[in-house]
């Protein structure tokens, strides 16, 4: 049997790997990057058991090649994800983690009184 | 607290909705499509906690544009993964489900006599 | 030798390549395109070269699947971009055509008096 | 008028724009580049007026994360394209030059006895 909870816990993966992949490489400078944040949270609120998603571009790491802009790094990311499935809820995170973007669960929970599982 | 199984099914959708936004948009064609089967399968296989890794492509919806050829789109896809954190192993897919590409767990267990969780 | 004219086209080209194939696969709806055509926007004009660009995506082709939104795709950008090199000037579109999402260049001018070509 | 020069010219800067930022994010690895260099030689070998790909890609840059992989990045690209529109033919590429992926023509040059241009 599969629960909630590791449901809850496959969708936030897919999320978090879905924006990685779909947005690294995009061309990006200090005064662009509120508009690819918002881009991206509108884009991942759409799908499915999504309930929070934010998304903060480090624009120090947003240094100037010769043509003045620089590219989506996914070293770049911190985003914060919340997603729910039945009652339970799955909080994950994508962040810079001693120089690896790492992916990670931060906390599940079931609402209480919830005895199906 | 996260179970293995837990973390086991958000690395499995980590690696699924990572395939389908770094390949889909892909032109493609039947005579390609085990090239480009074969360099996913190799990509994913490299990620952490991946255990088994396979990709069809559907030629059947390779239909070609004016110009010869197609586009890699998400219903093309046929995977199956399986992940590992500890003794847990989650199998997951991305498969056409009623004209939709769904990704879905299909299986998670856990080694008999790990006693830690 | 070649022309500030040619290299207005190549320029006008790989911008067109870069943003279908950077974005195509975005999780999209109505009412999220807006964000998506002003990132798409402010990412292809961060790009040496570039003078104007405009992107609309048609709203028309954003069906929903069964959970309520849907997925950027070629067919759906109308585009028109314009780039310079020295005094030559290139205008380009990606639209629709008979089914496929065509690029094509519009225009190429240079400014008179410029008789280094 | 827009010459069979400058379209080429335009068709070479479409897929080189193309290839970097649909693969650009690829989990690579030294033993995993073949594969990818494979399918997206393959990928662009599809497109239109396309007559000649190479794509290399350093594998002295893929040092490996924690985990033992790698990312395709934009400097790792070293690609030669030719493209033939009518009589016209463009060769251009992809490769880094003074710390960026630089995208240039490198030849035009029309077939003797065409006159229409």
């Amino acid at each position: 049997m599969i629960t909630d909870r590791e449901k809850a816990a496959f969708e936030a993966g897919i999320k978090l790997g879905a924006l990685y992949h779909q947005f690294v490489g995009t061309p990006i400078a200090r005064e662009t990057a509120g508009a690819v944040e918002t881009a991206i949270e509108q884009a991942v609120g759409l799908q499915p058991f999504v309930q929070e998603i934010t998304v903060r571009l480090n624009r120090e790491m947003m240094v100037s090649n010769r043509f003045g802009y620089s590219e989506l790094a996914g070293k770049m990311f911190d985003v914060a994800i919340r997603t729910e499935v039945g009652a339970a809820s799955c909080r994950a995170t994508l962040r810079l983690e001693d120089d690896y973007p790492m992916m990670a669960i931060t906390e599940i929970h079931e609402a209480p009184g919830n005895t199906d599982h």
